[in-house]
């Protein structure tokens, strides 16, 4: 299970409890969480592009670029691994340019608003999606 | 915990599953569910306007007047308990008409697009607004 | 008199306030008033449909069905008695999906923006409107 | 074959004769005709909902809701039979409001413009696909 | 009666079966039909033009020239005969470019959406328009 | 109290004919009226500048100057004292251009489509704001 | 005959040539010319009213009000006599902004790009409007 | 001189007429005129295309391509000689449609609204260019 | 292969210009050419809707059509050969009614804005797809 | 140097303050300034037109006329000075309706958001701007 | 010859074909090709502003950033050497936020839809354009 | 006291200059000057991040992110220190995509358009920000 996300509007120790949080519930589901963060948008390309061949699910929070990178939508276009789109606040109460977004485009479902949970609610929403496959 | 939804988009079977998964996370939560559906816009204003009353929280599917009803704005406004807003499709992906909720304006975060598990998600979330305030 | 309005932005007690206040006003002014609320736009439909056939002039405050309902639209068109627009606050300092009335397209006039008040305003212009037409 | 439609825009006595006009052209088909009238969205959408169990073909004449319904959008889209859309007036040269038809969005093709003759000629485009399927 | 048509969206040889189509329900209706098609603008112009003389009705299908003649659009404001607008597809489930029709804006009223049917649905309402214009 | 308005779209005779009117409503009110009317925006900026100072309300017709002036939308934004917004017609049902109120952003409420009744009916809601702010 | 212009674009030299070129065009069609200038859209909108009751006919350069006064549209409105619209430039190929003209919805025509000649072209234009209507 | 006109809002009659007036103006102004008239755009080109070598002036009623053709804006674009746009109705008081003009942008100027005359008043200005330039 | 082309935007000399390059090239790759290019809408559609039978690809320069003509985008939709749209200048770079291009919703690729030298690449292309298909 | 402003938004004390802070800039500059204010769009419009006889550059303040004026930008585009652009607040973080500037079409350059300050900060660009040019 | 690209949208075995396709090419053609990708627009922008030093014209396909990156924009603007847009899809066919490309606006022309065959297209392109100059 | 800035529209030999300028004028003033620059995003961003621990205010030149980068407006909305938004050139006088201004939304204040000249003027804001405060 890779995690990516983007700490862009957080400090760093913050970070750490987000990181702290997702194991933890990644421990009591069985799963095993990649947890990366970068400010680069080659770096998030290269991720996800990279994610098809090593997890299998995307726990993201693509932060700025949810709105803007159509080099983000490029890469989840070539995966086609479940993803989940996460956002600590609830982008459909904030400004305007926040509306679209480009992951959404792609992703099975979405959580938002709750914080550093929308995390924890976000592995429990892929873990659904992975387990209910399996069947 | 008042569980308020709209039916519209599947059949009476499928609601009785939904009714049923959200009793049996409620349970496991130690939460009290009063799970109601309804077609008419009124009664469904009427029962927002009184949740302020009777419940602590409020997890809301407002199926097709997600888009459209100013009225539903409105009893939103007038209620100060914490609403989740959920949505069993990913609405981002849908039509062009489904891209503006009024709900969203007043729900503290959505979960969307994981079908009937988005409830299960959602009283989870539920549960987490409340237990941290009471902290 | 016919004084139709929709009372979902404020409570019950409030409510009877404002049937007070346009009694009261209507006494002084020599009018019957026969004063209803609904939250159920078909029943709004109905009542607006028969004002023709039973009342002199129509003061209307449609809620959040103002700004979406075009049944309220068809429904005035099909009655030629004079109509006034009431609204308690001044919509036009308010959000921006209530910019646009579809029950000031047939009014002959608005009151808006002065709480209850707005009604004894509402009452005075309908009176002053069938006064004048009268002679 | 069932015939919903939204008396809205004309009073009673013309809603008759638009239901003797159906169940004359009807016979002369051989079709029968259940013709239901509503005030409330709420109903109208379950009327369709249930259409796909009792009846062959829709001819729907949704008046206001034509061009504001989420729902019957929703309620149209969850049945497989053929639908008809039929207006009294020609709506395109109507307000803008009533530019876009939720309707259309299913309807296998709509009549407009002929007054109560648009559903006989509803009927008539009802008959045409039921029959042509058959063969 | 005259029956001016564009047969842009399909080949020859349905030519020949809508005009068949439209002649024997003509007889059947006691009309008779000038059937006519042409790729050129002005050609299709000039008819019109000339149709207030000759004929007592016009059936248009105007294919792609329905959503960017501005030329058609002058040539029907000049004649005073009444007018029904054909289509054999539904063109409100169409590209966004063939939502609005010069045609609309003079036609009585618009058939579409039942192939070559329309044509036979068209001719009815002509026939109809002019006999109830009779009495 | 003062009264400022924007003769521009009637005569003179019928503006000496308002200014009697505010008035006797004014002295049935026991209220001081200073009645002013110009053509020029800069003089109008210079009496809602000076207002603050001299009146407890304002009662203002800005006449054309209500959809363009942003001159004025800032000379009210400068004073604290509460203002009415006043048409003779109903700015809602005219040209689109008169959609927008600079006036609306910072009055009370507003009266409009009643003729020269509406200033009295303003002057009434001005007094119903100053006597129930001095409770 | 009145000639109201606003000399914004152009020095006072080029202004004295303007109103010979009336005067000399005006005299050889037998015509009265008043032609007046100025900068304030209140003394514009003052002779626009005025000139009901003095002139047959109104020739305007309105300059840069032409594309933002509601104030000369709404003087314009109040008046019964001929205008024609007068540009020295042709304003369809300059920007964006001057593409709307409250002038020319009151206008019976409009002269405009061929520089002063644009004026004499416009008194002619009234003239024949004078002498037909006389016949 | 050539003079392309475009006779689709008026019938043959009154197209003799234009062309009578046209060729008296053209006399007494010492021009020559080459009065054309067509439906079909190609052969509008055509002519357009053709006038850089033959004539000194273009006088250009397009009619209804005015606003929708492109291939006239490009056969513009592909001569030198000076072109006047005429129109004998005030395009500017129509349908929004034919706001925009692929004419104008070519033209030194336009002169509209004014009927017939229309055309003599631009005879006149093509006058006053040819005769400016040649000092 | 077929070359459709319009050459609206240069002279005939130039036209056989590209001809000569275009067979020229023609010949170096084996293929044979059928050149044609016409003024009118109606001729052009017909040789596209002929195309199916008689040629393996299209190359097509629609000139002005490109941007306003649903008549060339439906005959475009009947034919199942590739097609290569080809324009002279960089269409990007030009007026924004050249943005939209119907032809683009057919084509295969575009190649612009290398004068004459377009037609070489765009056969050349032809000929990639021709025989990249054979194998 | 001419420093024209427009003091619609703060009163006459700070109106003083902001003359005297010029003043004094202007001084340690070595320059000149004819510090002027008015509430009327006329006024202004002609200090611009004569600022190029008499001074050698304009720091202009145009206030609310900043964004409606045409008549502004038509003065401004009849002088040859450069022109300095001054706001006392950040036009850029207020209401939407001060987004477009005329002045900023002409001004070489900007400084706003720096409260009176903006105008020594003005001063000092135009200084450079004029001591660059000399060199 | 600079062979700038952006490999976002396949993986890597595909780019080393595209690179040997474009290297045979350009030997055949007698090139010399600097075949470049990076992931970062920072690099990118880097290459193209030392672009204008080191090579004689550019093939650019900046992949997403085509839409978005101002950056890019700014750094075509400040090179003076022939630039050629190439896409591997028909950018027109694909999503509404790849209709804006801010390559377009310098590159003298485009080549998109032939899959890797379009850097093929490019690179002639690039060789007609230097050796159309050269002579 | 940090200078950041994106020299992407001028060359590296004016970007020494503007440093000299910068760190002239600094010690002018008695403060301390940081300059950087960075051609990527992510670096920008971390800067802007860490500008609150380190300097007392920020004078930013975004070039091409002003614009389009969520992720700065993000960075600028964590930081509390006083900014200063700087161009070179007249940023509303360019392209219409560089209208919106990610940085204006929390800059105290923008100075733009005199060349290297405004990040002396900028500086000198900064210092004024900074005395004021002090007192």
């Amino acid at each position: 299970m890779l995690g990516v996300r983007q700490p862009k509007i957080y400090g760093h120790s913050s970070l750490k409890d987000v990181k702290l949080l997702c194991e933890k519930e990644a421990r009591a589901l069985g799963l095993l969480v990649d947890f990366r963060q970068s400010n680069l948008e080659g770096e998030l390309v290269g991720w996800i592009q990279d994610a098809q061949a090593s997890v299998n699910g995307l726990l993201l929070n693509a932060g700025a670029l949810t709105h803007s990178s159509i080099a983000v939508f490029d890469a989840l276009a070539s995966v086609q691994i479940p993803a989940v789109e996460i956002h600590m606040s609830n982008i459909h109460r904030r400004e305007k340019f926040r509306e679209m977004s480009y992951v959404s485009l792609f992703a099975t479902g979405m959580v938002c608003g709750f914080g550093s949970y929308s995390y924890v609610l976000g592995l429990r929403a892929i873990y659904n999606i992975l387990t209910s496959r399996q069947q």
